[in-house]
């Protein structure tokens, strides 16, 4: 999309995607390490989630997403979504010029160093889980690890109905985390954009021996400290943010508040597929 | 599509469409009643589920959907999603020369015959609620009914997982339900296709008095009417099912057998939109 041979230009906002609104959490990270740059955000609402799907479905679906991020210019691509990160990440590096980076490598960086029994576990959707990126990546670290790998799909509808705490929160959280217990793991990586929300209720069910990490921080560190390597960092500020969803869901701008930890304010529907942009009533 | 002065062939098979895999519940109600009729299905599950999204986003899958069976040259097209029947079956039905049906109707026929009390519960997707679809069929049957809709989105995922019981599943009925018990509702409209796997919980939580209606099998009887009346109905059989889903997850087969009742056998990858066509990974 973009000659290899240009340098992007450092006063370009930073391109983060992510199947749905989960992303925002990386958006707020991003924003609180790095103040003075400018963010484009584009959620893909219309097919969101990715994690109960196909590896090959999600990396076309990321490559698409990426497209659209790449034709508004951006310096610098964030995926913040874990299932996109873990089926697309090398692909969307051969295909685009500008840096990508997924959230895996910097939560596997930090789940190892805080474990220290050398016992980890790791959670996410269906598709992180089954796709063993983590895995790949924390033995890219180390040998001396011992990974414990569940995939608990439930936690995100729990997240997005705001089903917090409660009964039902902790039931779900009993049983998928009674095994990280009794197998003696003392540090977690949350690796779902949706589950920081559920820290409360994972923390009371694990107890204090198990330290939780959040990618998204981990993440927006990593990203800072690649925009200085390539000297892309921006040179005026504070930056400003532009959020496109592929859908305008009924929730999203609650559920939105929720990640972000504010309101979105403007938010516009975008098209990532050619065909988004028929007219879909005039067709048959 | 189809010149609308030509009879369609009455041995052509009947297309299905449903969001994802629940749609198997008609496939198999079809199949018992209407064991004569070939059956053509469609499960969108790489942009599964619909009940979160806008109505403008429904409408357009719907449509496309729908396309993809009318050039498989089916003589009658049910739209197995409540979702989908709740947004788009007025365009559906105004686009295509062959008959559209839509769950909706059918279950409101059948809650409103199952009341005495004149008091019935709706449950379904935050979409199909939103809608005010039930209400409004309802209403076109009768005035003397008072309706209670609630939108009950975390029974999809939990049908999916498998949580068909226990702890979890009774904690979220018992969340969801209380008003319907506490109101003396005395029949309840599961306007979700994945809801009639949560029965037993559903029928433990709400006691005896209410009678549960699953609008599958209505819509089945619904259809077999339909082709009656136009003279449609196939004149050899038993007829054969064909599957098309637009991304085969990792569950599909699993979760299908779990809806259909039995398995579903040889299943295809369709492409609903041009865009899927395309080489995803040689665009950027």
């Amino acid at each position: 999309m973009r000659d290899a041979s240009t340098a992007p230009d450092r006063d370009a906002p930073i391109g983060v995607f992510d199947s749905g609104i989960g992303g925002l959490t990386v958006v707020r990270a991003l924003r609180r390490r790095l103040p003075d740059e400018g963010i484009v955000y584009l959620g893909d609402t219309a097919r969101v989630p990715y994690g109960t799907k196909s590896a090959e479905t999600i990396r076309r679906f990321a490559l698409e997403d990426a497209l659209f991020l790449a034709g508004r210019g951006v310096k610098m691509i964030v995926v913040a979504c874990h299932s996109a990160s873990s089926a697309a990440l090398p692909e969307l590096q051969r295909h685009f010029a500008v840096p990508v980076l997924g959230v895996v490598e910097p939560g596997a960086r930090a789940v190892v160093a805080a474990t220290t029994r050398r016992k980890v576990g790791v959670i996410g959707t269906t598709a992180t889980i089954g796709s063993a990126a983590y895995e790949t990546a924390i033995r890219s670290l180390t040998d001396e690890v011992e990974i414990l790998a569940k995939p608990t799909p439930l936690f995100v509808p729990l997240a997005e109905e705001g089903w917090l705490d409660g009964d039902v929160a902790e039931g779900v959280a009993r049983r998928y985390l009674a095994s990280f217990a009794e197998e003696g793991v003392d540090a977690l990586l949350l690796g779902c954009t949706h589950f920081p929300l559920l820290v409360p209720v994972i923390s009371r069910v694990l107890g204090p021996g198990v330290r939780l990490i959040d990618s998204s921080d981990e993440t927006a560190a990593a990203a800072g400290a690649l925009l200085e390597k390539r000297s892309l960092t921006a040179t005026k500020g504070p930056g400003s943010s532009r959020f496109y969803l592929t859908d305008l869901t009924p929730s999203f701008d609650k559920v939105g508040a929720r990640f972000l930890g504010e309101p979105l304010g403007d938010v516009v529907r975008a098209s990532v597929t050619a065909c988004d942009n028929s007219s879909a009533g005039g067709r048959p």
